[in-house]
């Protein structure tokens, strides 16, 4: 396995970014100095990927602490507010600095001292981080588990994946990636296949850099090549990650998803999802709720500003889908894996079982 | 509907062909001056698809008589197999020239004067060429009647078709294009969405060029995006081309043909494949003794020669995909529509009666 080159790094009190819109042709880091810094990386996608948005916008808080040696909770939730416009639709970016905000009140009000709560907010980031890397690593033991009840074998796995779900995204192991970095470290892999991803690219682009870093075997291939290979290439599992998942199971993920599980169910080839349960969201019974984001045409009529297809052509470009839980095998999140076929009920006490904790 | 621009031209005894390699952003004919000017055309790819690559040899021979005066048969064969060389894979290339040898044999025997062979083999060019357009408005004709039977509408209806099928490939009306411009022509279509087709993005390049000169509203989406069109668009049929047909119905066509079909059986919506008798291979009995050619990796793992992805990533780039008979609803040929779900029988018998006329 090569140096895995983690997207944000704490070295010697410096906070650096590893700058992700380069990737993989070039590896630069940029220093963020700044609230201002931090700001603007979230803003133009040199950090992306839920988890790690939010894990920056920790880190953003606790360079503003030390260089604003403030130590009113006025303030610092000012700060807070601001962040948040960098990407006003990222749900982890809100919820990391609510978080920020709650943990540190008491001491605000206790009359804390600026380096009392520098260091309370930097021992909050690294749990934080601490927290969803064990989180990942359990999802993906639990998910090796399933693998060797379904397979019958107990290595030389050949698993599927579309988008990015590893160590880019998230700063720590990763979901649906965690899984293969796992079943990597222990030598349990053949191979994997990772979906490019059109028309963003996530596949192709981030995907195949951390399966490169990570040292696993891989494949790139067209979203339409899925039918061939998964009739073909005796594929194991597919693991792909969520962006939401809602009471009944139904889930919704990076556009390419609901193909890949209605694909998988036609060969009869386990689906699974793994995602922590801040992407559940039990207040929807079905995924028809859930508002899909409509993106610029323009990520397919063009390629780096050169237009692909006729000047009248528009291009219909809905990002995300859901797939029904009803096609899905297994959802793995911290507390255990969820049969979505088995119904709403066994979901919710999943779920709930840590909102309860 | 805008002037189309037909992929060959025959004017005041010039042949011109369309560059389709720079399409769709600039419009340029090359004339074929010669014999060899047909050749590297071929190869080079400023003519593809297979009918037209057939009708473009059979007027680069057109020109071959008239330059060389050439009355005897051997010269004529000789530069028949030479011309095959262009593309030695593309059976239409063969068989159009091998159906020119044969044309022109009793003629040759007869030792008929140079411009008697010049005239015959024109006439032989152009009803080729009508003999195809014809058998596609036909196959249109059957898909319009089938397509009010299932869905109880007369008109409004919104398509989806993949890779490249009409007049840019054919030279002719097409024929999964075929099915959409006919039905343009009568005012009958609501929408057509197109995949763009990855890795080689015929569908973005070359389909949107046809539907924007044929005045077809139309859609681009990425493969990804086909589970979530089908299921929120109102989609009342899928119409694809095909590469090969076997006895049981299964079909070779551009990779991503499979996923369609089995998506759309998925929503429960007809999936049709429109292809004339040509394409018929009833000397295999079923999709899994089709060889499926790999394409290079290149096309996957690279964007005009820039990497996409990690240097240690390999594409894996299968072209086609067998899409099962029993997937099918209909298959549209010269003699009606056959249904594969009910059998080979049936499949048989309707294209050997077009092959024992």
């Amino acid at each position: 396995m090569k140096t895995i080159p983690m997207p944000l790094k704490v070295e010697q009190n410096k906070i650096w970014c590893l700058d992700q819109r380069i990737l993989p042709n070039r590896e630069e880091y940029l220093e963020m100095k700044s609230l201002e810094d931090c700001h603007r990386y979230i803003e133009s996608m040199v950090v992306r990927g839920a988890p790690l948005i939010g894990f920056s916008a920790l880190w953003g808080m606790v360079i503003w602490l030390k260089k604003s040696l403030s130590e009113k909770r006025e303030d610092f939730e000012k700060a807070c507010d601001w962040l948040v416009t960098a990407r006003p639709t990222a749900v982890n970016l809100a919820y990391e600095l609510e978080s920020a905000k709650a943990f540190l009140a008491q001491l605000f009000d206790q009359k804390a001292t600026n380096s009392e709560l520098v260091a309370a907010l930097e021992h909050f980031t690294v749990s934080r981080m601490d927290k969803l890397d064990s989180d990942n690593r359990k999802m993906a033991r639990d998910a090796y588990e399933e693998l060797l009840r379904v397979t019958n074998k107990k290595d030389d796995f050949t698993l599927m994946t579309i988008c990015n779900t590893g160590f880019l995204a998230c700063g720590t192991t990763g979901t649906a990636l965690g899984v293969i970095s796992t079943l990597q470290e222990q030598q349990l892999l053949n191979r994997v296949y990772a979906c490019e991803t059109r028309p963003y690219l996530q596949g192709a682009r981030l995907t195949t850099y951390e399966l490169d870093k990570l040292g696993v075997d891989h494949r790139l291939i067209v979203e339409g090549a899925v039918s061939y290979v998964l009739e073909h290439e005796k594929i194991d599992g597919i693991f792909v990650g969520a962006d939401r998942i809602v009471s009944n199971g139904d889930t919704a993920n990076k556009i390419g998803t609901s193909n890949l599980a209605i694909i998988a169910n036609h060969y009869e080839i386990p689906f699974y999802v793994v995602a922590p349960i801040s992407s559940f969201d039990v207040s929807l019974a079905n995924g028809s709720e859930i508002n899909i984001e409509m993106r610029p045409e323009e990520e397919i009529t063009t390629w780096k500003g050169e237009r692909t297809c006729a000047q009248s052509t528009k291009g219909y470009n809905p990002s995300f889908d859901v797939t029904k839980g009803e096609l899905i095998t297994g959802i793995f999140c911290e507390n255990g894996m969820i049969r979505p076929k088995e119904g709403k009920k066994q979901l919710i006490e999943t779920v709930t079982k840590g909102l309860s904790k």
